[in-house]
């Protein structure tokens, strides 16, 4: 019988055949932290009486949400993971040093790798699946168990086909291709489901427009997304000291899908999510014609804060001014990516235009630090959520856009169009 | 009857010939504000029923404590002179456009000139010292009166006469040499004075040093700091689109100091304030025999995030390793500051060895933001407060110098001479 790439990681992992809706206990490639959540995780770790992790090297804790230390607090829940790291010699601990976002910094430093069961203890852990794994996010307790025990128990997913055809317009990306599944299907639309991405459309999209696709499985409740190993991700992994070696898997062309959607990219415009829900989305021409004042424009975040980004913020920023009204503010993904777009001269170019680059930092997108608003305020956001109050105040508003979207309207003052 | 520099710029201000201890009614060519201070001074010149600003040219508001907005309450705060400078067209807002330490951005944009009588609702004020001008710190509802009126009331100061002699040894910096006087004379040893830093030293040091040393004179209880104009402060000066005329003005051989203060710089080892003030100074040698282990360095803030500091720091970093157990912070003091140690190589230099570089900020300095000390931490920091939990936990201690010092210390782990 016929079985999606998630239903043959499974599989591979569990030693025998499995599909969709089945229980297995399955080994786990990569277990992920980070400073928020995973003192939670080591005290059920420790409460457990447990000694040694099952698999140092398949365990990577990343400090990235309130670090470098936003506040007491923050610090001291640091040292909670700094102390764990110390005293579990973890080789995968990344701190200040070398700093980034957990799901910008995991793919550059070969720790993800195609065909892994990676979870980690943050929603947005589903980013992974880009690289053909099946990665999804978990709770702190159940990190513990797989730090603990190496491993997890998983209900195989049913897998939703998206069929993705043609090629994307100037400044359409991965992430108006979420968004827009996202508007189709709800916010609740893929509950417990792998979106699987794949058409004709796929070749032209970059690893960092499939790392944006498969960030927001999660906001359409999807457990995980996915797309099938090909040439990109074999010319995205080939300068990287893989912590594994890849296992590449294709769905079978009977495998069972429990949907299908369609959607013709060639005639996708930017989308915009409107304030409230990821799923509010609503074409970028009709934003512009809503005439959209911003307080805010903020590049950055595990969605949208890669060397794509920063290029595409630089391309159009270039030779311009950020409107008087507005504060552009660009946290780069990682510390690689930030010293890549300084070397191309993003950066100078940012910030000549007005923009603050800040240190990596999941920061802003979650009201963390680093660009909250404040009552009232509007904010055209690369993120991910926006919920009300996500990045400040209860009274403020987020619209969700791509990182083209977002740079253009930092020069106008209201959402743009970039095209 | 001989005068100081100090009698000689207030008697310039108000027309005739005033000496220390006179009460003065001077107008002022620049007052100061920022994210935190601004809005009291701004309620209380809306109190006033005031309309229109003195000076509108003549004031400055610089976004810097904690900005990017560090939370909802930062963000709102912001708001409040955003919407004051817009409303007043005011030419000198600082936002985060043009993001800077207001006492490193102000010298950069020309705005504070030799001979000036400069205020600002920020006690590092008295940096502009360095410049040859009167500068001091004054609280929101000063800075109010001087919104409204254009002036304020000064009791001319007496000057304290310190002088510096011989070439400073390789690290010794001004940082050293001003620690060295608040460790002679204390925290309230110059109080209501003017330090006048004078001697065969200054020759040697740079405006960088010149800012750090004037910077501090409010540690050693100084209503400021000043050094007079020379070659250069013209050099300084000589790219700058200055705001006014400097008035040159030098101290007249006879005229007359409370006290005069000796130091032979060239005997002066780097110098370490201990915790918990910043008169408990220590030979960085005493302090290697000490054995102090540090959790962080920091270098940054309006004491030490000028260029020569983040020159300094990549040079001693240069191929080196930030030590495991240390996290190293870099602040720069503006966007400038940023570009030109990125142009010269030295941020690259400072990431490669596992620093992390922020945007400009107050932020870690005065426990804002951006490195906040969790408890029990120890920090060498080149900032310019040791206070019990002025970078955070009030069980965390700081131990200042200056930048050499603090990135030496970072690659060791402990405190250590960078000679």
């Amino acid at each position: 019988m016929g079985q999606t790439i998630t239903e043959k990681i499974f599989s591979e992992h569990v030693g025998k055949e499995v599909y969709a809706g089945e229980i297995v206990r399955s080994p786990i490639d990569m277990v992920i932290g980070n400073d928020i959540t995973t003192p939670i995780s080591i005290k059920a770790f420790e409460d457990s009486g447990a000694e040694k992790l099952a698999n140092p090297d398949g365990f990577s804790i990343v400090l990235d949400h309130f670090i470098p230390a936003k506040d007491i607090a923050s610090a001291n829940q640091a040292r909670i993971s700094r102390d764990f790291a110390k005293k579990h010699k973890l080789k995968n601990f990344f701190d200040e040093k070398d700093m980034g976002i957990e799901h910008a910094l995991l793919p550059e430093k070969g720790l993800v790798v195609p065909g892994d069961v990676i979870i980690g203890a943050d929603s947005h852990t589903c980013t992974h699946g880009a690289l053909g794994a099946f990665s999804t996010g978990m709770g702190s307790t159940d990190l513990a168990f797989a730090m603990i025990t190496g491993g997890n128990w998983f209900k195989v997913p049913e897998t939703i086909k998206v069929n993705l055809s043609g090629k994307p317009g100037q400044y359409t990306t991965g992430k108006d291709i979420i968004l827009e599944i996202i508007r189709m299907i709800g916010v609740d639309g893929a509950l417990y489901k792998t979106l699987e991405f794949t058409g004709s459309t796929i070749p032209h999209l970059s690893m960092d427009d499939r790392f944006s696709m498969c960030n927001m499985a999660i906001e359409a409740g999807a457990k995980s997304g996915i797309v099938a190993h090909d040439e990109i991700t074999a010319e995205f992994l080939a300068d990287k000291d893989l912590a594994r070696a890849p296992k590449i898997h294709q769905s079978d062309a009977d495998a069972t899908y429990c949907m299908e959607l369609n959607i013709e990219v060639d005639k996708l415009d930017p989308v915009i999510a409107y304030p409230f829900l990821p799923s509010n989305g609503h074409s970028v021409v009709q934003a512009v014609a809503d005439k959209i004042k911003v307080d805010q424009a903020f590049i950055g975040s595990c969605t949208n804060g890669r060397l794509a980004d920063l290029k595409v913020a630089a391309e159009i920023l270039e030779g311009k001014k950020v409107h008087e009204d507005v504060r552009l503010i660009v946290t780069p993904g990682t510390q690689k990516i930030l010293r890549e777009a300084t070397k191309l001269g993003y950066i100078d170019i940012i910030v000549d235009a007005g923009g603050v680059v800040s240190n990596p930092t999941c920061g802003a997108c979650l009201g963390g630090y680093m660009g909250i608003l404040g009552d009232g305020e509007v904010a055209i956001s690369t993120t991910n959520r926006n919920f009300v109050g996500r990045m400040g105040s209860r009274s403020s508003k987020v619209y969700l856009a791509n990182s083209a979207v977002a740079a253009a309207s930092a020069i106008t003052g209201y959402i743009t169009d970039p095209r």
